[in-house]
């Protein structure tokens, strides 16, 4: 008998009608037979509401303080949905993160799972009960209730799938599944049946938020295969799966962009060992995180150093970067907060020689200049300015005839 | 030294504004140089809405899954608590039920604590921290969340005063201690400064409301200085206290009297052993509970047999009554639902006679008929119509000079 586990977002569940949809849907998934554990989150808008509350006594929260009041936020919805079941008679049982219990370390509001004990669920799902679990939460070994952070129902569902040997990870969300790149940008966007991890890996940390990036790591590290699928519209979404398993292997599988980077500059640098360090030494002491890196040796024994931060960061960044500009000698420090990336995704490239020049000579025949360049071995990601970037994931959409299904 | 438990109810920390003047008073307890146990209720409302949404899923909700979904009402209100005392500099730490653990037995919706571990109350309380705990809360033996039913935040606190030695328990409310009588019924009701466990006991179950029952059986029979007193208005309450401990002796603490009775009476029954069970056997089969029973023999060798119920169950109970009237061969059953019931309450009246006396008296002046009687060791209840229960109270408050401290 197939072991089934379901997750459903707050949107999902986001209401009381939601809540009997989604028992709706359980309840036929059972009729077909099988075992099922279903992972919520907290009914949309209540996860703020609870922060609000917070944030009117103390500000910052204590952080396992925080843990306490947001971890009843589920609780309710794994309450609400075990009645919704039991009233379409279905045998139904919840369970607190603390309950279950999934065990993690001590970092409240960011916790990562240590071990999960799927004792009490194994004897529920023997006895025929559908087992609802409070995504999000987890408990520390001494009994402090913590939690894994936004989107951490995600990883709940990807864990306990992985700790019972699930046969599925269902992610049911308010999209139908995995597209070839955002429908707003290219209407001829085209929805995915399968999806490697490390192309869904790099579609997730490039802006696509279809699933919480931490949640696709674990289920690739523990093979847990992953479906991303629609709670409000029927139909198959996207599996996830290893390469090896995966039939269909088109070069690209999607596009993926990300508006929220700004670019940085450091001109005529004396070309000496140590001078990267230098440079990112300061950027990281204040906490900014930096993303795509590129450095050119110039003829002239100077160099340019070029990288990329978050848009937010991108004031700080400048600042610090003219004083590390004026200690180097360096002639100037420059940066650009008009500029997006977008990267074509595809493990078909490792196989593939040619594609970075045709995505090259893509935007190049719609004349958009290429600000910088930075490759891995799935992906190809370039920078360039914001203007260009509808059209630049149509062009590429339209060059590798993402529209069209694979033979 | 001294521990103290404080107990708040849904009223004292209704919203953020009243969390603060909670966290400003024991802030100020504290640096009286107490040591602090806290137990909050749901903020005011909160569980109803909880209640509804679970109506809205399921009808009646599931116990086990009800208590999973109310017990969040209090966690929210701990976390705030604690958050709103850490943002003082008070340090805090918050607990759950099942966190304590206070292990109760297997009965949802109204379970009953079989034992509280105090190790990690104690653990922190040594460490000079302000521990607070969700009220009404437990936890089973197998990690089942449980609650213990309406009111059952006070029974949290004196069962925690109880199981760590407290020195008091102190339940702030919204009145300022407990009173002669109701001052809506008699202007010149008195706060008393002591009462006795008994006598509270007598003075909850007739009527006045201000702390649960089973709260102060807890308290007696484990020896729990208990405190009643208001969490808005500065005071020192109402101690209640073992009757040995009690400097003031009045006669008479303070007039009870409840006006949710019905009178039901068979009449002309033929006097045979097993009448009693005969009457009142199909009345608790019928699971309706009698309060007061008073039977008369007369002198032809037939019995006159009056018990009260509630008034909610006033229609069943004459349904019944009048079946069992044919079966008995009785001549009549009649019933009044206009009545109520007014008690005197007070240990002093055990050593003293009279007090009986003085009170017909006190009623017969005013021209009041008494239908029923029914004496304890320290109560006299009588049965009136209802139209003169004002004028009873303010009549008896007058004749025991209750509105006069004793000297």
């Amino acid at each position: 008998m197939t072991l089934y586990v379901h997750k459903y977002g707050g949107t999902s569940v986001g209401n009381l009608e939601r809540i009997k949809q989604v028992a709706d849907r359980i309840v036929q998934a059972r009729q077909r037979g099988d075992r099922l554990v279903v992972v919520v989150s907290a009914m949309s808008g209540e996860t703020n509401r609870l922060l609000a509350l917070a944030r009117g006594v103390q500000d910052p929260p204590d952080s396992r303080e925080l843990d306490v009041l947001l971890a009843t936020g589920e609780q309710v919805t794994i309450a609400l949905l075990s009645m919704a079941l039991q009233q379409r008679g279905c045998p139904a049982c919840s369970y607190t993160g603390g309950q279950v219990p999934i065990v993690t370390d001590r970092a409240h509001t960011k916790a990562r799972i240590l071990d999960i004990d799927t004792g009490r669920i194994e004897a529920d799902l023997a006895q025929g009960k559908v087992v609802v679990v409070a995504g999000f939460q987890g408990v520390t070994g001494d009994g402090d209730i913590t939690t894994l952070g936004r989107g951490g129902s995600d990883t709940t569902a990807v864990a306990l799938a992985a700790a019972l040997k699930a046969d599925e990870c269902l992610i049911y969300t308010d999209v139908d599944g995995v597209y070839t790149t955002d429908p707003r940008v290219e209407p001829r966007a085209r929805r995915l049946d399968r999806i490697t991890f490390e192309e869904m890996l790099e579609m997730a940390s490039l802006g696509s938020k279809v699933l919480q990036i931490r949640s696709v790591e674990f289920a690739g590290k523990y093979n847990v295969p992953l479906r991303v699928l629609s709670s409000f519209v029927e139909g198959p979404g996207t599996l996830i799966t290893y390469e090896e398993e995966s039939v269909e292997k088109p070069l690209i599988s999607g596009i993926a962009f990300n508006r929220d980077e700004a670019k940085l500059t450091i001109l005529g640098v004396p070309d000496r060992p140590g001078i990267a360090s230098k440079i990112l030494g300061p950027i990281a002491e204040a906490n900014i995180e930096v993303d795509m890196i590129v450095q050119n040796v110039g003829e002239d024994g100077s160099t340019d150093f070029t990288f990329t931060v978050h848009r937010n960061e991108y004031r700080r960044a400048l600042d610090i970067l003219r004083r590390v500009c004026d200690q180097l000698g360096a002639r100037e420090a420059a940066g650009d907060d008009t500029i997006v990336k977008v990267s074509l995704v595809g493990v078909g490239m490792r196989s593939h020689a040619g594609i970075a020049a045709k995505m090259f000579d893509a935007l190049a025949r719609e004349g958009i200049n290429i600000q910088m360049i930075s490759t891995s071995e799935i992906k190809i990601s370039v920078v360039i300015n914001e203007k260009y970037l509808e059209l630049a994931v149509r062009s590429l959409h339209e060059a590798f005839h993402l529209d069209q299904s694979p033979a």
